[in-house]
């Protein structure tokens, strides 16, 4: 886990701010979750994989002491009652189910906020990172699977990415297929985590994986075919061709049609229809999507989702249906820094000026010079010491601020303050009236 | 702990720029440290109490669940290396201590984030929430103290309260003064652990605790006849007699001197200096300080602090001074919503405007009218489903949202759109082009 310095901090604050204001121009409201759940909201969630990479936290009181003390506690299930948030997704679902009739009936919301998981840390991967997250709750309409899409765009385009692709697919489809290459259903899920490594083992790796699950190597052969020829084609010929593939059945219809209108209500170039994606989590139930860079060394997704009806279900009495995105911040933040995509004034300077200080008997009025210039709304730092003059250029230095105001004995004399630009060296002198008038003038 | 529907996390969010925007003013950088410290760092930093509302995460792998099974595990203390954040201070000063040469000579930062405490949940008590703390690092001049209640009180101010004192008093004449009457070193932390509480159980309840104690209750009757004597008198006159009591004691007279500093460096009337202000946390060393409510019925303090020259040097090789404040964002929020101190449009909708939705083949022109609303920088809503339109109003009603775009077939036709003000129920047709600029018009 990381501490934030204050340039890193600013930089993920930029970013963070852009995320907040284009999902606000959408209509989105922000939502905020406690860090701890209930253990048993978020245990069955996330597969076996997230129980184990779940943060629990210890049980409390004396009783726990006691029964340790006596041997009485075999198992880590009764150490724990509750647990770090794991992702954004399953508290939304809880919070839909418990405030039904506080939320709109359509509810749009974003989140950000970290999450915890106790994986092996690695280059680009924590243990506490943050997600942003963007769900429209509540309707089936493929208008919000579109208006979703044109959020997660523009907010990568407002940060400076310009080569990116949008991977489509849809659950339906991807059933579709593997029935139509006669995978029993009790076989689905396995052939779907050997098809989403395709990107990493290639195709060897995948029939490898198909044989080992005791999944016809022939089908995978087929479907495996199947990409290849639509890695090329455009998207009404993919769904053409997948349609062909799935003739007869009614499901992976269900996913061509919908992925067809997405298409429709979306103007968007760069959304690419890729029956090979296929995406991890299983709340899954419709159109699923990822975005990736089209350019440079970096692997993987930036921002990914899909929609899932049956998971707020799973928390309240009514099938809610649910359809979201979550941008990778940390990825983003790891390839801006790679790219030199922050905006100069971000690892600028703490202040705009800084006030000098002569001597105990003259530190007051160099807190009211300081006050004065904040009340310009400039961001004014006042030297804590009545050290040598020298000693507090220098400092300014070190932090990069651009102009220092001095108050020595002739200033005070003459109700003047001296300005030097840290930059040209240059000094002038002028009445404390003037000095905000001037700083301000230069930003 | 608690669920942030959107309009309570805008009030949050209100607060929390106002908190931000001030300490940048005043030169403080923000700073983010992970929420999961080490067991270590924070064990005895918070006295016994602290120990036991810790939240511990439990230790993760296999190795603990077969310890477990074999019952060799027989203390809580087996089970955890990890806590969660129990406050800001604690991992400033271990930040501070590990980044020593990346950071300023005077490090002066902000961190606004939550910690935990597995205290019992009471009104306005809770076990997630938000600390904003400013700390200033590095200095032990006076003027420190009186820019960090210059940014304190300037943020009250902006948040709207008028009605503040902030308390101060020195650790130094805490001591000065139990010398004085003569109670010895050892008893020093018990007496002040009972005065701490003279606001909460009155003189007879101190003296009962004192007595408790084995501490002479002579000595508790002398202290509290004195801060009976002070309780309406002036600043300078407190000290004086502060002076005065403490006579020929070095160490309460360094306080009364650093408290003179600091009035004389802050202009502010509402400073109040109150020998009775104890403050719990054991790791204060010089200058502490309180801010009360002066009308209303809240109880307690909505901010404090202190300085605490001891505690980095308990992560690292130097000893280094430092400064800070704390904000209690929970408590202000709570006042806040008591008086109506938000401002209206906080509780105002989530959009600007709506766009209706029409019919399927309609759709795209919908998304696209959003979309060049939107390129104005208004919050625009689309109605993601091709509903009723009387039932499309009664939603934008029910989210008060102020304008309703309509895209029917005859607007359509014309290039049009109908813009219905829901306040007044007015219709106007107007240019797609005229639109954005209406809207903006109105707001």
């Amino acid at each position: 886990m990381r501490d934030f310095l204050p340039a890193e901090v600013r930089k993920r604050n930029y970013v963070i701010g852009i995320i907040r204001e284009v999902y606000e121009k959408y209509g989105f409201e922000p939502l905020e979750t406690p860090s701890v759940e209930n253990l048993e909201t978020l245990t069955g969630k996330y597969g076996e994989e997230g129980n184990q990479l779940m943060f629990k936290i210890l049980k409390r009181g004396e009783k726990l002491q006691q029964e340790l003390a006596e041997g009485k506690i075999k198992s880590e299930n009764e150490l724990s009652d509750l647990a770090l948030r794991y992702d954004l997704t399953v508290p939304l679902a809880r919070v839909v189910a418990n405030y039904r009739n506080e939320l709109p009936k359509f509810f749009k919301r974003y989140q950000i906020q970290p999450v915890w998981r106790a994986d092996r840390p690695a280059k680009g991967r924590y243990r506490e990172f943050y997600q942003c997250d963007v769900d429209a709750i509540g309707s089936t309409s493929m208008i919000t699977e579109a208006e979703l899409i044109s959020a997660v765009s523009e907010i990568l385009e407002r940060i400076g990415f310009s080569d990116f692709t949008i991977r489509i697919n849809h659950r339906d489809i991807l059933r579709g297929m593997l029935n139509a290459v006669r995978i029993e259903e009790a076989k689905h899920t396995d052939a779907l985590v050997a098809l989403d490594k395709l990107d990493k083992i290639g195709k060897d790796g995948v029939l490898k994986e198909f044989a080992m699950r005791g999944i016809d190597e022939n089908a995978g052969v087929k479907l495996l075919d199947l990409f290849e020829t639509l890695e090329s084609a455009g998207n009404s010929q993919t769904l053409e061709r997948l349609s062909e593939f799935m003739s007869g059945q009614e499901t992976g219809q269900k996913g061509v049609n919908e992925i067809s209108q997405i298409l429709k209500f979306s103007e968007r170039k760069n959304i690419k229809v890729d029956p090979s994606l296929a995406r991890g989590l299983s709340y899954y139930t419709g159109a699923i999507f990822e975005v990736v860079l089209t350019s440079g060394d970096f692997q993987g997704s930036i921002a990914g989702g899909g929609r899932y009806d049956g998971l707020i279900g799973m928390f309240g009495k009514e099938q809610i249906p649910a359809v979201g995105f979550s941008i990778g911040l940390e990825r983003i933040l790891f390839v801006m820094e790679e790219r030199g995509m922050f905006p100069a004034e971000l690892t600028a300077s703490p202040a705009d000026v800084m006030v000098t200080l002569w001597n105990e008997e003259s530190a007051a009025e160099s807190l009211k010079l300081a006050g004065e210039l904040r009340s310009k709304n400039l961001r004014v730092l006042v030297y804590p010491e009545a050290d040598k003059l020298g000693k507090q250029f220098k400092y300014a230095d070190s932090l990069k601020i651009p102009y220092v105001c001095v108050l020595g004995d002739a200033e005070l004399a003459e109700g003047k303050v001296t300005l030097k630009n840290m930059r040209t060296g240059e000094q002038t002198t002028a009445s404390r009236a003037e000095i905000a008038e001037k700083l301000k003038a230069d930003e």
